[in-house]
């Protein structure tokens, strides 16, 4: 069951909400099983700890999406499924290394995440966005990252520029795949470029072609204060 | 922070117990990290999420025994040390080749720690006792499995034979570690097998070794619940 004070009967969400439900659920639960793997990098006992923290926090996310959309009438694994590829594929083509590289994809995805949920909250119903808000404000629990890649930088310079590389391949590969939904869900992609007309266009990729502009810019950012030069 | 009503003080705790909640701390720590990894076995999503389910509800049980060994001033990596050499040995000599075999594992898994919490609730003072009766209300979710592995033996019966053997390996690989780390921890093996005695007689290694035997015995009334001749 989900907080929601009003309850939604089944089939009262629009296809759109219904995608990003289900797009945002297996982000966090793919994003789950991607880190419960990766802290088999972790070099200590406590660093696993953390990583499991991570991921755990992913799943609790998954678990009120998958909650929201039952309540609504709809299988969560049907919502899942148009995303399932592309997130398995953005995984494949970056699986970590390294335990830093493992925490920089961490942090990544978790920025690029909360830019998403911020960028949602605007665009969908009230209950939506209270339970996006609600997942929000839990995001940004990989800060604990920053600490560790500074102290590895300082120490090896070189680590820097290897690791900036990195996190660019983790955003140019996440937006990649981003367009290829985009051009899939032409629903979701007109909610998400907020546009209501059905013209059929094609303006709302070029909406959603800026909206990916600010996510890289905030990305590049926060890979700043990781020390990394980008 | 822990929901005891009462707080303990640094180092109030026995080295036994200690050592008994770092134990079971790792169990539920390394659960949560195997089944994650299991779940790549699963043949749908919807048995994936399940499975995440399995491992967030480790992850769960973990932070409690995590958070009482640090009401009580303990460093839980610490704690956990001693028991990760068994454990991930344990998980390293029974991968799951197949979706089946990691859900009697998960099942078997669960079971065992269900036993072992049942028997170590008699053993501790009333707030690790509290700790672990809430644990405990929780292990059992594995009972989903029942109903899948009955599925999958009435269409083969061939299947039943081969994962009756599974699930007596994994019995077996559990004690036989168990038996390691009883050798190797002589309080808490004092504590489980009950005896306040330090004479050295040796003779709480008998009395483990009937703990063993009942724990034995309760699994295979589980493995018969599966449908699997045992």
């Amino acid at each position: 069951m989900s907080d929601s004070a009003v309850s939604v009967p089944s089939g009262t969400l629009p296809r759109a909400v219904v995608d990003l439900l289900g797009l945002l659920a297996y982000a966090e639960l793919g994003g789950f099983f991607r880190l419960s793997a990766d802290a088999e990098l972790a070099p200590s006992l406590t660093d696993r700890m953390e990583l499991a923290g991570l991921a755990a926090t992913e799943y609790e996310h998954f678990t009120r999406l998958r909650d929201r959309l039952a309540d609504a009438g709809e299988d969560t694994a049907a919502a899942m499924a148009p995303f399932v590829g592309a997130f398995d594929a953005w995984h494949e083509r970056t699986r970590p290394q390294s335990w830093l590289e493992s925490l920089v994809k961490a942090y990544v995805g978790d920025g690029i995440a909360a830019d998403f949920y911020r960028q949602v909250a605007e665009l969908v119903d009230p209950e939506t966005r209270e339970l996006v808000n609600a997942v929000l404000t839990e995001t940004g629990r990989a800060d604990f990252v920053i600490g560790k890649v500074r102290a590895a930088v300082d120490v090896d310079r070189a680590v820097a520029g290897r690791l900036a590389l990195w996190a660019r391949r983790l955003v140019g590969e996440a937006l990649s795949e981003a367009q290829r939904v985009a051009t899939e869900r032409r629903e979701l992609a007109l909610l998400l470029a907020a546009r209501d007309d059905e013209s059929g266009t094609g303006e709302e990729l070029a909406d959603l072609g800026r909206l990916f502009a600010r996510i890289t810019e905030t990305n590049a950012e926060r890979i700043k204060a990781l020390g990394l030069t980008v």
